[in-house]
């Protein structure tokens, strides 16, 4: 058994997730704290659930043994932008027992590592938002949407949260009854999928209940689409395809012609075997008929493999990938 | 000259407006007072503005002289289902010296009646918002959109200033330069219309700028869209042309096949000559071709209008539209 030990984070807005590996694929440790995005939750804060997460991930482990880490969170460019935040996260570090050097990586170029070892390629991650990256020599070149849910994240959870009472909307102006998906969508809002003699007082109560929330909780409703999708409810199917669409439009944004490498898809709604992961690789293969599709897998692994791949002793990182990342195909 | 006058009211988010009209169409007073919408200013800052309108208005007229009133404001159902703005309101209407009744009636509704005295027909206003309805005698029967920005305003100010912004954003995902259109929205939200070399980096400071601020804000950059259009700019040309397809698509929700009756334009982007008050012209003239077109004129005189056509010796009342709103035609 390798004496090298090498530790990777995912940090997300939920959860921080941490896995110490050895370089002949042995998962040694494995943590997990709250969310940590320094971002939204604060630099403190989220240094405390990287602690928290490593030092879960350790307690099985000689820390001096530890000689690489990754760190992957989104708004990686804001955090090495701010000394203090930069600072939090070395005391952290260091208090997890760490001596050895990391890095710290977007969550699209994590996502992509854990899906592949490919070193040019393309990242879609669909879930609460979405984001397009371009993957060169293993670092994030050009991302398209990842804009926030007001100007971007079109195809996302939130997107299809909000088509779905759009078009609930638009049948109760018309005075039409909805179909099935806008049943459910009414039923969640407003608790009963009746719709008032004046359906204008019901599309004003769905409208309340949407405001009354943050407008991201709209994402929440994405999961009525998937299920509605899933018994091939009309509407759900139309904003599922649509979805797709704009998935793979942000990806035409940035993803050179003729580029041959694979496209990684990452997030919950693509992750997981939904309609929506369904629909992407259609419209993917359609569009790059030649191109390997991946789905990402163990965030924390993939960014342990980033760690490990610059290390002098590793000869072959995308064998070692095979090992860290057995399910990554 | 009639010794009965009739007072109307028309209360905006911006500004509130009255208008004191004799029944032989003498303009006897206007008055002028700032936004009194009580949904989003508070009840009673929303009744010192209309008293403050009010009294300028009459301040040259005995107040039992006047017969009969309404005021027209977005929510008016709100108001009305509230004893504690109701209150409010009435007691702003006794200090001013009134003693007869008065109705409340929606903005659509005195919008519609700003341009036209047919007791049935149609009004679609687009201003920072949109929504359509539709009037049957002269009283609002069914809307379309009117859901705020989050979930609709389709076509609207804030529609076209997000659209704006998302066509810039892609253009900077794609790094193909911005066009005119997209130029002028960066120097207006970042201060310069120069690309960073890393066009990735300009994106993050657009989405800055916008979310620094409500998202209504967007509404504001509506105006350069529509003046890119005047100069032919084709991003600005097809936002134009996909704001009046939506605008009219509202239109389409609501008012039934084979109606006669006119559709009245109102709202800041339709009444003044804007492309997009032509281009929505020019659909409704495609899907409706026998519909009369009207444009809003001024709101306070639609409200007295409607508060005087109740009155029994209003014989005729479209040759006493004709006197009080000489502009509608």
């Amino acid at each position: 058994m390798s004496d090298t030990v090498v530790v990777g984070l995912d940090i997300g807005g939920t959860s921080t997730r941490a896995a110490a590996l050895s370089l002949d694929g042995v998962r040694l440790g494995t943590g997990r704290a709250g969310g940590g995005n320094p971002t939204s939750h604060g630099v403190e804060p989220a240094a405390a659930e990287l602690l928290t997460a490593l030092r879960a991930a350790l307690v099985d482990v000689d820390p001096t043994r530890v000689r690489a880490g990754v760190i992957g969170l989104a708004g990686a460019g804001r955090l090495l932008a701010d000394p203090h935040g930069r600072a939090a996260f070395d005391r952290a570090w260091a208090d997890a027992g760490l001596r050895c050097p990391y890095a710290v990586h977007g969550d699209a170029l994590v996502a992509y590592a854990s899906g592949t070892a490919a070193p040019n390629g393309t990242v879609l991650i669909a879930g609460t938002g979405a984001i397009a990256a371009q993957v060169h020599d293993l670092r994030l070149d050009r991302t398209a949407d990842g804009h926030g849910w007001l100007l971007g994240d079109a195809g996302s959870g939130f997107w299809l949260g909000r088509e779905a009472v759009r078009r609930l909307l638009s049948d109760l102006d018309r005075a039409d009854p909805p179909g099935e998906l806008g049943r459910r969508v009414l039923a969640e809002l407003t608790g009963s999928p009746e719709v008032a003699a004046r359906p204008r007082a019901t599309a004003a109560l769905v409208v309340q209940a949407v405001t009354r929330r943050a407008p991201v909780e709209l994402a929440r409703l994405a999961p009525l689409v998937v299920a509605a999708a899933r018994a091939a409810e009309p509407i759900a199917l139309a904003l599922i395809r649509e979805a797709a669409t704009l998935l793979a439009e942000s990806v035409t944004r940035i993803r050179p012609a003729g580029t041959a490498g694979p496209v990684v898809l990452g997030g919950g709604l693509l992750t997981a075997d939904t309609p929506l992961a369904d629909a992407v690789r259609a419209e993917l293969a359609r569009r790059w008929p030649d191109a390997p599709l991946r789905t990402a897998g163990d965030g924390a692994a993939g960014a342990a493999w980033l760690a490990a791949r610059d290390l002098p002793e590793v000869i072959d990182p995308a064998a070692l990938h095979a090992l860290l990342l057995p399910a990554a195909t």
